[in-house]
């Protein structure tokens, strides 16, 4: 069986692996203090164009999100995100645990388009209910989103200036960063996220690591104590330089921006064999997630072979499953799966 | 100007009135551990059939909701509502404030149907992503609704069997509940109400009260502590014998459904009126909210004698108002607003 | 019996009930939003010598508490306050419920020092651990305290100074606030408190109020989405004018000044008869409260007619009894009393 | 130099970075659902006399304790620990953050006697004024203590039939386990605490493994829904199996009993040390932590070659300091350090 379930099914890149080891006799002060950690923020700041950002690391994504989150807002404010965003529908309320509501705006499936934003906050600013109701005080979105998609950097400075003209911050999921930044159709930089949001992560999980997530704080306003939300949050690792052994690879030569290719590359390939086959993508992906429309004859077809993720199934029968390729996702594995496609 | 903008712009029914003034010299132990909060509890017992159930009373209404769904459900637990739930919509997240979240049944406007509820808790239950997704420990209803609409008796068994099979509570608030007891569709009673749901409130402000909720628990398993939920959040009021002195006059006798019963005479004669003059009602309320759709020449004639609430705008420019009737509308004040609906 | 056990046993002072009378045929606007709230407001800005200061109502103090110090700290900060503070001991974790360390000042029984909290801020401020403790980022105090002792305006200034060396905000509550004001050493004035504080509040429950506390909000960074923070809390009144009825008379006219002074000049004469009979006040209290150690025998005849509250068996077998006088106590209830000290 | 700062300051055991390398080139299915997790539950099960105990795993041991407790407890129960219990005095208020207050046993600066418990407990549970405080529902403590002590069989005892008595969880913090447990005054087996808590933890980070703690849950009405915790907790690694692989090798052939014990050898060898210089325990620990009062001239002597953790300062002048081995302590650093102890 060859999993194609998700990008997070194989421990880690060689190159952390190997790091791990030759840090093995090494001892350090903890709590992400060390000179480890301190190095992968240096390799990761070269790419961001703003030598005052604060990079801090998390072990997950959930994590990640509830503290940026909870360190951002005041009690009565809430965060926007769409009704697909993974705050919303995957973390098990993490973010309300925290004590904030969560808006998904209405209609928006994918991405947030800066119209229906603008419409949706003057709405809550202007209404005669207004402190009857929560105020968004930051807008999420996920790069890529939970669908494959990419904003255009066109669209990121429209979001920019709802967020301003409101007083709200954007935070940006870069869960998956590597696999968007890969995408033939993206024109945003690391250097153009973090100068257009005012926090965003960059995913390490998902992307070559065996866990952690890179935060990258640029607006000053949230960067006082955050190191005490870490700890409060239960995500401050005693011994934080694993972290930082992980990230400083995954950024020193390039890696992260490597790995993320070579998954974009074998998934637009996945894609095309499925749509020369006829066979529809359920929506117009161009990073690593592929999802596609199948009789369920093709999805018990592929399934001797190919671990997918179930995501849907619609009105006339048919399933919508998702392909996922990673760094560990071999040649040989793409092959295979493009070849039983064509077969199908 | 006559007040048609709501049920809470008149400080309390005479009789309230009349027993604070009698009780003026007596002095009593606080928090609502006093005698006149015992006969109140007495009283309301009544009409209860349920001689074990526990009445707990709060200032209002949003406290009463938040503390209600805090006391019921672990931290992971999620409330089911209708999209337009007061504690959705205009609570500024105090249900969130608390750690829970609030899930919007999606296509449940006003009233929840059971076999959506039903298709909507299967899933999250049986998900594969089930420890990924709050899981909804409590459904909580209005009756009447937002929008004035009541359930019959046998949707809320429907309800009951769908949260006995699931394991979730049933929360019913009650903020215009003589309103929805008195409207000529209903085939409900206090007693079923308490049989039916696990805990629910009766409202006073919006009643005939100055202010003050009565909170009946039935199920024995949310008693345990509540006294210390109120004080918590709160809601401990100190001399909290203005509560049950309030309480006592409103259903010694039966005043509350007398309360209830006139204004909704009024409401349904001003809905007949407009009606009659060939405008639509938005809903079809038989509670004491009429909403109808007017155009806005005719909102503006309206505007000049009456005070209403405007709820929303149509695409055809047309709008949606609120003329709300409670325990002060006067004979006068109905027949005024008919008589300027029929000039219309 | 006569009631000395509390100062909240009574409903309300003559002039608030006759208010709520002459009102009673009136409507407004909910929330807090009509005229009467605003004449309250205006009633008690001359006494405050800061025109900018936003005031707001709520029903009792711990909801005050609560709402004022989750709307000032961010997620890892704490509220510094004396070991007996109220918000520590007697409100079932109102404050930790909306995720906030409470951190009782070691050895702080009574008031807080502004040396001691100096030394504890500053090496909280400065601790190697500093990312792994909570940072104080208010200081609560009660004027007077739960012991009925009262801050000097020297002492009100070191905090001051304190609170900004380490950027901390000062809140004072003022539940008993008026007896406070009329102790015979007393030099703060109302306007002191509202230019040494950044926030605090006069009491109303405890004061001659039916209920309700009134919130003044000097420093602006405080003011912005308090009324989102009170509709979160459950503290947005319905039918809001009935505070602004209430705290109107309170001060026109220099009402609560009168009512503190009446109810502490019985307290002192309470206390005197006590001490000439050779029986130790338990602390030096010159308001509202008189504790007093007597022996079991003394309780129990005091006991025939006078209620009063236990507070503490000592280990020599004396008990620790409270006597509070209100605006309630009349001259007859205080001579009552000492005549049976007297005879002790 | 040679770190005694603390016992997280090399990454992991050598075996535990072998089982990461062998197990490189597969994949798993993510969330702690697989089978590694599995074996590794099994293997600490074999230790535990208890089958139908969950075992969960956490990256850390402050996500491990915020997570449990507030899974315990309802709104408005509290935690009650020693007042140098981590939780209380090293976590940034997490505990609180979740909503609950940490009741701090007076006078308990290391261990809770069941005692002292009883006494605390039953007031709470009698008072007057019950309503107005928070509730103890769990009591936590960390074995070995903050400062190395352990508790007895017969202790334990004690506390379980006061926590039974009051209807109150017992939780055990084992951070620290495997060093509490090779105490040569240890008389209480893995089995033991199963038994005798309702819930505790067996520490990874610090006693071998790169990170990860192992939550054991007894009681049944506990364990229900614990896995939804872990995901709103931000604890649910993605990449679970990493947790499992470590665990695994700790307890197969009892490498945690052997690393326990080797460090603890250490300890009381370099305890002696000090102690035959005249060089008094500032507390008679008989685990890894070592804490001994020394002169300022010592401490800078020490300095020189050991990194050493300050722990506070004396009024005489002297300093208490830290000295920490684990399972990374060699025997050339433990002679060393003896060797300049014997020459201070």
């Amino acid at each position: 069986m060859i999993r194609f379930n998700n990008d997070y099914n194989r421990s880690c890149h060689p190159a952390i692996l190997k790091a791990l080891e030759d840090d093995f006799e090494n001892s350090y002060p903890g709590y992400m203090t060390d000179e480890r950690c301190q190095r992968a923020r240096e390799e990761i700041k070269k790419y961001l164009g703003c030598p005052s950002a604060e990079i801090h690391f998390a072990t997950g994504g959930t994590q990640a999100n509830a503290m940026v989150i909870a360190s951002a807002l005041r009690p009565y404010e809430s965060v926007v995100c769409a009704e697909t965003g993974h705050i919303n529908v995957h973390e098990t309320g993490a973010v309300e645990h925290t004590g904030h509501k969560i808006e998904a705006l209405p209609g928006a499936r994918d991405k947030i388009s800066a119209g229906a934003l603008d419409t949706y906050v003057g709405k809550a600013r202007s209404s005669e209910i207004t402190e009857h109701i929560t105020q968004p005080g930051m807008v999420y979105i996920s790069f890529p989103t939970e669908f494959g998609s990419i904003y255009s950097l066109a669209e990121l400075k429209e979001l920019r200036e709802v967020c301003d003209r409101y007083g709200m911050y954007l935070f940006v999921d870069g869960a998956r960063l590597a696999y968007g930044l890969a995408s033939p159709k993206c024109d945003v930089s690391l250097a153009d996220l973090c100068s257009l949001s005012d926090v965003f992560y960059i995913g390490g999980t998902k992307c070559g690591a065996m866990f952690g997530e890179a935060i990258v704080i640029r607006n000053d306003s949230l960067k006082k104590g955050f190191r005490n939300m870490i700890k409060q949050s239960g995500a401050m690792l005693a011994k934080g330089w694993i972290l930082g052994i992980q990230f400083e690879p995954l950024f020193r030569d390039g890696l992260y921006f490597e790995i993320g290719k070579k998954a974009v590359d074998y998934a637009l390939r996945i894609k095309k064999a499925f749509n020369d086959k006829g066979i529809d993508s359920y929506i117009d992906s161009s990073t690593n997630q592929q999802f596609v429309t199948v009789t369920k004859k093709q999805a018990e077809i592929l399934a001797k072979d190919f671990i997918y993720e179930n995501e849907d199934e619609l009105e006339d029968g048919r399933k919508v499953i998702r392909f996922c390729t990673s760094w560990a996702t071999t040649e040989e594995d793409a092959d295979a799966l493009i070849k039983a496609v064509e077969a199908l």
